[in-house]
């Protein structure tokens, strides 16, 4: 079957008034857009500059190794080069020479990666110290996603500092679609972070987080409130936490003057909003649970039972 | 290393005897399949039409516009009429002529595309406006989950209009694992709607969201319950939430005949099970915390500690 | 543009170096690394074997059939012999014969497949019978997370039965990011298992599963601590639940000793930390909502306004 060709000249006619009238989310005045999967590329690359070995497609030995560092080296510089210079267009006032801004901030970037890798190797290290159900390091590294979004965001932050545009979220939002952890490139993180299970994270712009940090599954570290929207863009708004702190499953802390004190222990769904003194635990108070024996049996399900509990 | 034929070959055995065993989870009478990944090709390429330019692979400009758009049209229709097709062949009553009635659905849903371009820029609008985070409209475009996830289920939303079974879901199922939002096709939504963070939205099939709603991660649009389990099929089991709502992170909203009233806010982790009223905020009464001084040093994890808290 | 070769020159010289200073995050050491996307290659073509016919290329009809799982169940052996040979080599004591063991491994572990289709059968059923939504059994095949998380845990289950390392985890990961469902495959699952939307869902190691048992988005079977860290390997830390248990979304249930008797049915939200007898329903007791009339009009949000709610 092959597609009637009236039928589609009528579309294309459409879809062209359209991006007449609705311009504002179309790109058609021919600039370079950044491309997304060379962004992701580069990631991927950059991953396996990291923990060399571990992702490349055969062993790495002798000779080899330079070989094939130089090689994933050499293609990040290029595409780094080239994607960060279409970022830089994107700022209202774009630089005079954004190709030298842009092989400048490509530079200095990847000669921060190093550094990276020595805060990754302690957060490998906590993991591992962190989890019961580790095997072992490598089972960190190949499959953990916690971290992989660390991994990730310790990348973004950098490129975030260098003041590169839109090209960190691009990765921190790959990161959070794979592990449904959303670290905004912003968030700044000190060493030994462990987070498990990740799903539902959310940490938001201005965090800041200290070293010895354990973070579970639906943890947001937040705005207070976004009502003020665009006015609150550069204002500190998420909280501030400090080292030996221990962030247990669906914990909110919110609010850009909240600080959590070293080593304070946030209980399952606590709601924080104020500062919480040093070597504190935190918990909800009571669980107030209600329990009701049942004489049905638990097949009968039927319409015309109530919804038995939750009545406000 | 090769396979031993004897033990490959007493598997085929094993396997066909179970798919004589368990044919309820085969498809071997030979009937053309839905093609995922032909669904999946589809839906970028849609993206590629309503965000036109953002990610083509080469700048869009003079007549390449055209030729891009006419190509990509060419391609989705095609390959639409073809899946649809074989869709409508699941009915218990499938049409006299499923060819036919394919190809009229593709071109009358080909048809919407542009009336959802103009929703999908009040979208992108609201984004920005509600995220001090967001450096311009083209990051939310290029990366917000929220975006991706709601092009999505407009997309799937019109072809579930159009009656066509299995694809809406195949989509909104691929945004869900994209982006932790779960929205099915049937839900119906306003215009200027922002989904913020987004990881562990569930909203529901017979879900009505009006205008200028806010809602943060973690929230739920649900069914009281589902006790009722298939004889609940097409009654209206999920709320309806009127203009300019916010509802922040983690609150569940259940019921068919629960109405959010106009303005409502409803706070983190709220549960609601029947209607508010307009202009009312919301909130879990008391966070009632516990704060218990600590002695310890903060690394002295051990084994003979209780787990101090949630005790019911 | 080309890049600075004096650069790059720098540049691998640096990594080198890091390489020398934390080597516990690379393999330099030239082994055979488990391929990643070798195993990803497997789950994909299992899940063929499994649901023969729902995600072959072409219909499978007459002989094609066998010739169609003669190929696959081949290509299957061949890989999973190779990578299982390469996982058994990170034990600290390997195996003597490493190459043969994999092979007895793989060939029993494809053994098991046929059994693991007829608990997914049921799967199928309990997902259908439970989801009002669904259109009928395909679709469940072709896009519920649920199906595709509970089949990937079945097939890796199997594999930590049979002690095989790292692999096992690799695929439950995999899912994880897939679904944002985090089933350690550990974890032991009866039959008529319905996870719904599913994603947060987060199910410990040690964790048992019975028969007919009902899962909801955002739900925790874990440990009620994991501060013991590596102490605690191989003690059992996550729940019992028994067979007709429902589990509605958000809820917690943690630690080893916990069982939730036959026929329970937990509460949204609720935290539970000790075992509940039988036919007994939880809630939380109430949900203590405050509402408050508002005055102003939805759209005015300032700065200055306060965060109304939550303050502890």
């Amino acid at each position: 079957m092959t597609s009637d060709d009236s039928g589609v000249k009528k579309l294309v006619a459409a879809y062209m008034a359209s991006y007449q009238k609705t311009p504002e989310i179309n790109k058609l005045e021919g600039a370079d857009q950044i491309d997304r999967d060379a962004i992701l590329g580069v990631l991927e690359r950059l991953r396996g500059l990291i923990f060399a070995g571990f992702f490349s497609p055969k062993p790495l030995k002798g000779d080899y190794v330079e070989y094939y560092i130089g090689e994933l080296l050499e293609n990040v510089t290029d595409v780094l080069r080239r994607q960060i210079k279409r970022a830089l267009l994107h700022f209202p006032n774009p630089p005079r020479d954004p190709a030298r801004e842009s092989a400048s901030i490509t530079q200095r970037f990847l000669e921060r990666v190093p550094d990276l890798r020595d805060l990754l190797a302690t957060d490998v290290d906590a993991s591992f110290e962190g989890d019961p159900a580790a095997f072992n390091k490598d089972e960190i590294i190949l499959s953990y996603p916690g971290i992989y979004a660390i991994t990730v965001n310790r990348l973004a932050h950098e490129l975030y500092l260098l003041n590169v545009p839109l090209i960190p979220r691009m990765m921190t939002e790959h990161a959070h679609g794979l592990t449904g952890i959303d670290i905004h490139p912003g968030a700044s993180i000190g060493h030994h972070i462990f987070i498990d299970h990740g799903t539902g994270i959310v940490i938001g712009e201005t965090t800041v987080i200290g070293n010895h940090v354990k973070i579970y599954q639906g943890v947001t570290l937040g705005a207070l409130s976004t009502r003020g929207g665009r006015l609150l863009d550069g204002v500190k708004r998420h909280p501030t936490i400090e080292d030996h702190v221990t962030i247990y499953s669906g914990a909110s802390i919110l609010g850009g003057a909240t600080i959590i004190g070293e080593g304070v222990v946030i209980g399952s769904n606590a709601f924080i909003t104020r500062s919480i003194p040093e070597r504190t635990r935190v918990s909800v108070k009571n669980t107030d649970l209600r329990l009701m024996s049942e004489k049905k049996e638990p097949t009968s399900d039927t319409l015309q039972e109530e919804f038995w509990d939750y009545v406000i």
